[in-house]
């Protein structure tokens, strides 16, 4: 086989059937995948989430994560933050001719880990080559497939006044990790990107609490954009603690080097939690044990005025307005 | 608003909002979408069908439909060929800077009057924005969600030595339309695009009977890909009549002067079933009654001999194996 993808690649030619075959569909096999009718074939019941979302990072591979592994743990993370257990993703390549095969390997190795690590199968794809220049490298969907537990029911909706805002730790990481392998970029404390498949931590807290009413996860537009939605969504205001929002060093540096502002950095392993204030203590200590959320903290709570708004009162003791973000800050970072 | 779409469209800042708020959203919007949580959630039990395609399609716009009507006609039909009643599905656009936002809205009117035409609603959704010149214009991203009735099992898998092969229409005119648009040719017979969505023609036909036992829609690699699947997945052999297979005289004119064989050109609102040969004739019947399948034919049958392999009788009365296709015929036709 040539070690680049060509446009034949994606034709349904006998040479897309042995990318499919030997190159993609081995790693990630199972029996649903493996029947290849148009459509994978299953039995579920009850209340269902569903949600897809395209992922075109630049680079496709970046320190903490590569575009495989963000497209997994994204949709498995749009499913846990609506409560849901993920089961099943979908996953559908658009390859630029010319790509290296060995990249496309490492590639669907990565999405193989991330799977396993967050315990859902890759039932049913596709993948479309386009002519050079076209596209750039590689941009992988995902839609995904989960099963809610009756009884919940968690939405952007649904926060009132009282309730604890918590967030699962240090945020801006994933697109300063991003940002800085693009644009060879050097910082004094090295950052890694978050990504992370966070439906365990999820499961943890929901046996922690049924108390929790909003969950997300911070990603393009960062937590000032989540908190945002949470506020207009809920018709509530917010209000949050500069000081106590976790922050890693390396991003701390990286933004006041760029003038840029951590709020609104994008996340891929980070949650955000609005919980009832009798079950906010219950809910982080169960955080607190999970790998992914060490540095959880209570960083404010859900306000009845400033409707619509969330606030910000800063280390220096004032208060600012947090608005939704107007403009690109680090364009393609998911 | 900018009559452009901008990179900050894609960054889940303000302007992202606009663009879904005030875009996007209305012209397709439900309960289910209108919640704008990260997904979707609903009540369903059974036997569930789940399937993805990106659409790459080189113009985006060309005769008889667009990537709009393409990138729901091929997530209902996939659904359709595994005898799922189509539900719910999703869209992801991936959009290259610069595109007219005329455009879009004209894509999204087709997304939305090909859903109501199939009776699907699009529940989740994702937009990106790439920079310009890496992307082309504009890629989609389906998945979809079908309900299947107890008792079918409808596969690739299935076929049986006798059963006979039902073909829906004329092949080719979905590759011929777009390579015609792409390449600024003027064939004597224009031909338009077939794209369409096919539940109903299957609801049809599986009222008229249970015992269809493969279908499929031949879109890249045409009819020879998916008859070449069929043999090899069910480890039968096939034989087709060349003078059964309904081919426009457009498709016919524009295959004889660019030396192309129209059993490897894509269609996209045509399916072949491999039906049970004692209840054929009821299922031809049911769809020559549909306004998609007028021009239904059987075009063979199953047979124990040659198997993995499709032959075909052709007109002269010659044989001759109709193999696989091996490389790229019209690239960017779906």
């Amino acid at each position: 086989m040539n070690d680049r993808i060509l446009l034949a690649h994606g034709s349904g030619s006998k040479l897309s059937h042995d990318l499919l075959e030997k190159i993609l569909v081995p790693p990630i096999s199972n029996p649903l995948l493996a029947r290849m009718d148009d459509a994978a074939v299953f039995e579920l019941a009850g209340k269902l989430a569903f949600t897809t979302d395209s992922y075109v990072v630049n680079p496709i591979f970046f320190p903490g994560g590569d575009i495989g592994r963000l497209a997994v743990c994204g949709t498995v993370n749009d499913l846990s933050m609506s409560g849901a257990e993920p089961l099943y993703i979908s996953l559908a390549l658009i390859i630029e001719e010319g790509l290296e095969i060995a990249e496309l390997l490492r590639i669907i190795q990565s999405v193989k880990d991330t799977c396993e690590e967050a315990g859902v199968q890759v039932i049913t794809g596709d993948t479309k080559v386009v002519n050079r220049g076209k596209a750039d490298k590689l941009f992988i969907n995902t839609a995904g497939i989960g099963s809610i537990h009756r009884g919940l029911d968690i939405s952007g909706s649904n926060a009132r006044v009282g309730d604890k805002i918590i967030l699962s730790g240090g945020i801006g990481e994933h697109g300063i990790a991003v940002m800085s392998q693009r644009e060879g970029l050097q910082f004094s404390v090295p950052v890694q990107s978050d990504c992370a498949p966070l439906n365990k931590l999820v499961a943890d807290m929901l046996r922690a609490s049924k108390k929790i009413n909003c969950l997300r996860d911070p990603t393009r537009g960062g937590l000032a954009a989540t908190l945002s939605e949470f506020a207009r969504q809920s018709d509530v205001g917010i209000i949050i603690e500069e000081e106590k929002i976790p922050l890693h060093d390396g991003v701390r540096g990286a933004c006041e080097l760029l003038g840029l502002d951590p709020l609104y950095i994008a996340n891929e392993g980070k949650l955000v939690a609005v919980v009832s204030p009798d079950d906010a203590d219950r809910v982080l200590k169960a955080m607190k044990r999970n790998k992914y959320a060490g540095a959880a903290a209570v960083i404010g709570e859900v306000t009845a005025g400033h409707r619509g708004r969330v606030v910000m009162k800063t280390k220096i003791g004032a208060s600012r307005i947090v608005d939704m973000p107007t403009g690109e800050i680090l364009p393609r970072i998911c």
